[in-house]
């Protein structure tokens, strides 16, 4: 099955760039080289690309930009929003691929292998101060519910990734505390991205905790996805090294969940993830071929499809016109059946 | 001339101390180890020190309590301001001295090189996250104008710490860029200090504005002192390695002021500092000599003594109670006057 990006994508990238773009242009000459080049705004020495602010998949804006729809405003009304989400987004990959020691994201080398840790901290920075202050350009009182959403994002974002750090260290880490994290690291901010629009055109509550529901679903099977194709995924198309998420020993939902499996394989994954040498290719392939035989990727699966379905049923139990409905499915759909 | 801290700086600590604990105790376990051990209030395996919340010398919580009293408010209307200003530079000092490769801060190891790069970074983050959020309590619309206020001052610490950065690769700093820099780095966030509280109690404009511009003298005064105690200071009091601005070769404000003086101690100090290998203790002792000759040292004092006047001016010319301007004028003393 192929999945394509849904028109409402494009359209919300056309929207939300030049916004990017014109806070990026804000920035103070050494800080905004840096984050032109990680949005893929200019090249490395600063020349610019030609292409728009809302860089790799963009689907956090567009389901901005959607969820201002669903509260019956026009999209244009959402873009603040939109860039604010796209900007924290940003700010946590400028910042996760330090901690990471990722050198690769969207098919270039990351920002600090570029510029430098120091520069790439700062860039990140920038960001996130940027995100709160776009939202409090209007002086209404959902100006200030909107970055309250978000900061409360961010508190998530960052305890995820602070989780997923300490959990680097410890090999008896529960499925139940890796979901958190996913919760955390990556579900806190797609349930913002889904309610920011319509909180910030001053939707009723009802509506932005519907949407924050959805959001919430859709992360998570984003998360999922995500961790299978770390694992599985082609890095022609991803973008990142092939088997990425074993190569650094991350402790992603389908590892541990084959890990925590209780079987013959999971003793014998354990055992090789264990080792203190780098893995070969031949160990990578072994590695992951155990995930799978100790059931790791069904289950990951499974639980897509199931996050999905809560999903699905949030959507259906929120009112909201029909086509901001329709869209808000297929961008799901798309999330969970992508291979990028 | 011994310096004593003012009283209204303890004052100051004991009432913001508990807001930023509080607000420390929201963050997530990872997370809030290191935030807690870097404000001082845990030892490096988190447990309590009884210090309180605003570590260091807590001029800037003080600076934003005074602002309130300053716009006629009871001082603890301004403990959000205030707690918001120590965690916007704490999450400076947090970042820049991973940036910076600094080990020792407040006499005690800096955070990531005991917990990790990747763990300050993300303490950095949740206080600057944290910072805004305190302000955006109210609902009322100068919540929203403090909250801008703290992100245009964060703007400009960032854009000062990018140059700062840049400078290091660079032998040709002028005297203007530096004081940019300096006024970007350290007087955008203490004029801020000084105008948040008011702002943040619903303070006319011109009051603000009065405020602010004293905040940024006092600022540059800050920094001036600040760099001769880099060079001059006693360890045992800053509790920095002694000439430690030399060793890492920073190109503080006396420095460019020597450097750019067209002497002969000039070039001399010039050649030193262009060596590859690291300085030892005989030269770093040769290099402030050079400093002082180039009349680097000299400039700076008389720089931080008019800035110091002109912070006073502004005080003079700005409509505030007496008992008020008293406590700014005695801070703005302490300033320039003090050993650490």
């Amino acid at each position: 099955m192929t999945a394509t990006i849904p028109e409402g994508v494009e359209s919300a990238r056309d929207l939300v760039g030049p916004a990017i773009a014109a806070a990026v242009d804000q920035l103070s000459p050494e800080v905004r080289i840096v984050a032109a080049y990680h949005l893929g705004l200019a090249d490395p020495a600063g020349r610019p690309t030609g292409r728009s602010g809302a860089g790799g998949k963009a689907l956090r804006p567009a389901l901005a930009l959607l969820s201002a729809r669903a509260a019956g405003a026009a999209p244009e009304h959402g873009v603040p929003a939109a860039a604010a989400v796209e900007f924290v987004h940003n700010f946590s990959l400028l910042h996760d691929d330090i901690m990471d020691g990722d050198t690769e994201r969207r098919h270039r080398p990351t920002a600090w292998t570029v510029y430098g840790v120091g520069a790439a901290i700062l860039a990140g920075d920038a960001m996130l101060a940027l995100a709160q202050d776009l939202l409090l350009e209007g002086s209404a009182p959902q100006n200030i519910w909107a970055s309250r959403c978000l900061s409360a994002a961010v508190q998530r974002l960052i305890a995820g990734q602070g989780a997923d750090l300490a959990f680097e260290r410890r090999d008896d880490v529960t499925l139940d505390e890796c979901r958190q994290m996913a919760g955390d690291k990556t579900a806190a901010l797609m349930a913002c991205a889904c309610s920011i629009g319509a909180i910030y055109v001053g939707a009723p509550a009802d509506l932005a905790m519907g949407l924050a529901g959805f959001g919430a679903h859709v992360g998570l099977a984003f998360q999922l996805t995500d961790d299978l194709l770390g694992i599985w995924g082609a890095p022609e198309i991803t973008g990142k090294p092939v088997r990425s998420d074993l190569r650094t020993r991350k402790k992603s939902l389908p590892v541990v969940a084959a890990l925590t499996s209780g079987t013959e394989p999971a003793r014998e994954l354990g055992a090789l993830l264990a080792q203190t040498e780098p893995l070969g290719e031949d160990e990578l392939i072994r590695a992951a071929g155990l995930v799978e035989a100790a059931g790791g990727r069904e289950w990951a699966e499974a639980e897509a499809e199931a996050a999905l379905a809560s999903a699905d049923k949030c959507l259906a139990e929120t009112d909201m016109p029909d086509n901001a409905r329709a869209e808000f499915a297929a961008i799901a759909q798309f999330i969970t059946t992508r291979q990028w």
